[in-house]
């Protein structure tokens, strides 16, 4: 069997008992900066659009601002982009992880020799 | 209301498409080292037996030795230890918290100023 290649770290964090930011959230985020939509983000993560809004609502209602502004209607149905907090979460979560794999690449690499190969 | 504190970084390290280690695994490794015994273990992170043994086996699959031997029978009714792989997983698993939680306390500190208060 080949080597099985370094573990893949993932992390969430946790803003109080009831509310997180991992992954998905993230990813979702800066789907919606590129997509400029909210059920296009979803799609771009095999998402349905209920699922997308319920997690940039729980997103809106975690930070001191909402995080995605949406507007109704126009030639092009409405849209949704980032706020400018948007953009602080999203780049903030983007520089934890960053700092956690640059920091831990050593000890992953480590763990990886413990694994089945 | 209060300012909410600091999110917590929880994290995950994904050994392959299916298996992984994380907040849960690990502290139910702690808890058999603790208890001796699989199913004390379980009891003490309000889990299942079945659950509890799930987990420890998709554990032992994953790594190149077991990391929990088990013993059936005998005056105690049988019982669980960590083996040495089982101690050194579970260690390199708690330096890599360590780690990134001392890595990571600035961002998260700063983080927490953008949350709802």
């Amino acid at each position: 069997m080949p080597r099985r290649p370094t573990p893949i770290l993932r992390f969430r964090l946790l803003l109080d008992t009831e509310h997180a930011i991992g992954p998905g959230k993230a990813d979702l985020l800066a789907a919606i900066a590129a997509t400029g939509s909210i059920a296009a983000a979803g799609r771009t993560m095999g998402m349905s659009y209920k699922r997308a809004w319920q997690l940039i609502d729980e997103l809106n209602r975690s930070f001191a601002a909402p995080l995605v502004a949406t507007s109704k209607g126009g030639k092009r149905g409405g849209g949704a982009v980032l706020t400018p907090m948007g953009e602080r979460v999203l780049a903030a979560y983007r520089a934890i992880d960053h700092k956690a794999q640059t920091a831990l690449a050593a000890e992953l690499k480590a763990l990886a020799r413990l694994l089945i190969r």
